[in-house]
């Protein structure tokens, strides 16, 4: 088992990596209020991981509420959180109560949004089962739900207090997922760690094959980079925006298909094309970069166009002003990789010559 | 003008108290992060104020979105917060803007909730029309949103920026709704300060004609007791549950009853006899003081018995579990004016004579 530290002083929490981790609830014990939690989690991975939870909970000793939500991003949403606090409320859940995020990103974001606002704020417990949670959303304490206009337009900042992360439920990912979340662990490297990325070019099949060791080194890599910036900002005011990457061109890509018609990773690695595309044009990135970027997500079996929406569209989406300079859309770029940046200055016409690159068909219709 | 200052660091503000202070858009332009804000208000005080605060943050170059909600505590819910959002992301409205509540405590719980997850969180201003938001809900950043569960069951810790009381504004304000208000100013006297409670006695009349110099004072000592407090117990972990003294029983009154029917300050009054009575019970506290509480509160207009609800009602409403002691409640409790502390191990048949004993007739069938 590996251990990572997220240094946030009285907010910091440890991360645990590793196989058959799932169960192990003597490393949740010292930090519950008190002996009684409430699991959260999805239809699927119920099936899958909620009794065997369930039950080393109840030989610990530890009272468990279950809460059972539909699947899938469009979810994530506040009728499923309201649904959530009715079953705490009508199970009298006080303000000791910590709940546990069993599932993906999805649950992550829900359960660590109902604990951020359930009798103003109670603990919770990441116990991601995705790769895309295990490497990204499980850690630093961003949770959101979806609003009509927008992913993750409302939402708070609230930690763990801590996140287990067993990569033997990698074992039950559907490909597709596995795919997903490795769009984030290039982003990783791409934007902070060009060791790292080399890496990836190199252990690329390995990860696909689900090796145990790769995809371990991979997530506690994943998690340290994240972890790191999280310590050094928190709340997003400057270089926890490096994360972003790709995502203002993936968010507007999720949101034109509808939630969920893509997986999040599979947008953010189109939107990773674009934003490198961008940089190229902007003169910051080499070509050859780009390319290479290109052809690791392309290597994992991602997407590296977006989908055939109109380029105006995509503009809406992004919330460009087109009155004014797109440079009201913050965008983070690529100097190298390993290196990002933000750029907050881009012209119209170049970021529409870099939609037309990089759009056309679908991952479906390929 | 009077300012007193809520020491949290960096998420400490300035309370500003005076006369005509709701245009004085001076006080808050070094605080903006962008000259634009989005005030939050109600039909009622749209009437009265909004045109005059709008002007003033034009004529000092803020632009405004202006989000007008229903009144009442029957619409401090998801739907009228969706409202909010919905019109938020309508205007593209950044995670620069802060929220302005003009208006009372329904206003500022919304508005701040809206704020604390806003786009992961904004900052906001509370700008109190009533006395009961002047003294009490605009200061220490408890924000929330009702469930047909419970009173406030949803929301979150988060503090404004800066609270502008504007005393003037008291004049338009019924009188119902003026002694409500002075409930929780009895109350902090009762619990902290039984050198202002004594004050308060003397002086009921003089609040009541609504004299400035003795509301003005009221505010500030007022607000310097809720300062304090939430400055040593940001999150209610200890000494802030103290400021819930008659709140146990005043929840459940209006929960019994509906939100809306009883003004929460009317409940609280009857909360906070039926607590001294329990405190009675208990030998922690002299009958007389127990006495001088229910008379200073019948003297400003307030009701101090609660409604005419069964007793299994009652319990039921304060989340009593029958089957266990009642202790699982926990009550704030007087020692003596000016001393409170908190109990949580009160016998089920002396909790039932406290009801027996405080409630029977609302205040409207008086």
């Amino acid at each position: 088992m590996q251990t990572v530290r997220v240094a946030l002083g009285s907010r910091g929490y440890p991360i645990y990596i590793g196989r058959g981790l799932i169960t192990r609830i003597d490393l949740l014990l010292p930090l519950l209020p008190q002996r009684r939690v409430a699991v959260l989690t999805n239809t699927i991975v119920a099936r899958l991981y909620l009794d065997g939870v369930a039950r080393a909970l109840e030989q610990a000793g530890v009272d468990c509420v279950q809460v059972v939500v539909p699947d899938g991003e469009d979810h994530k949403d506040w009728q499923t959180l309201n649904m959530i606090f009715d079953t705490l409320l009508a199970k009298r859940c006080d303000r000791q109560i910590a709940i546990i995020a069993l599932g993906g990103g999805v649950i992550g974001d829900l359960a660590g949004f109902a604990a951020a606002t359930y009798q103003r704020g109670v603990p919770y417990i990441q116990l991601p089962t995705t790769l895309l949670a295990q490497v990204d959303s499980s850690v630093g304490g961003k949770t959101a739900i979806n609003h009509p206009r927008g992913k993750n337009m409302i939402g708070a900042f609230h930690q763990p207090i801590a996140v287990v992360s067993d990569v033997g439920a990698l074992a039950t990912l559907p490909v597709r997922e596995l795919r997903a979340g490795l769009a984030e662990v290039i982003k990783h490297g791409a934007i902070l760690d060009a060791t790292f990325f080399d890496w990836l070019e190199g252990n690329a099949e390995r990860l696909l094959r689900q090796e145990e060791d790769a995809l371990t080194y991979a997530v506690m890599r994943s998690v340290q980079i994240k972890a790191e910036i999280v310590a050094l900002d928190e709340r997003e005011s400057g270089l926890r925006a490096l994360l972003n990457f790709g995502h203002t061109f993936g968010h507007a890509i999720e949101l034109g298909l509808g939630y969920g018609q893509w997986l999040h990773g599979e947008a953010i690695a189109a939107g990773m094309v674009m934003a490198a595309h961008l940089s190229t044009q902007l003169g910051l990135l080499d070509a050859r970069a780009a390319d290479r970027l290109r052809r690791l997500l392309s290597q994992v079996g991602l997407p590296t166009v977006g989908p055939p929406l109109e380029i105006d569209r995509y503009l809406d989406l992004m919330a460009v002003d087109k009155k004014a300079v797109a440079g009201r859309v913050r965008f983070v770029l690529l100097e190298r990789l390993g290196k990002a940046t933000l750029g907050d200055a881009v012209p119209l016409p170049t970021l529409q010559a870099t939609l037309r690159a990089c759009s056309g068909r679908s991952p479906t219709d390929t």
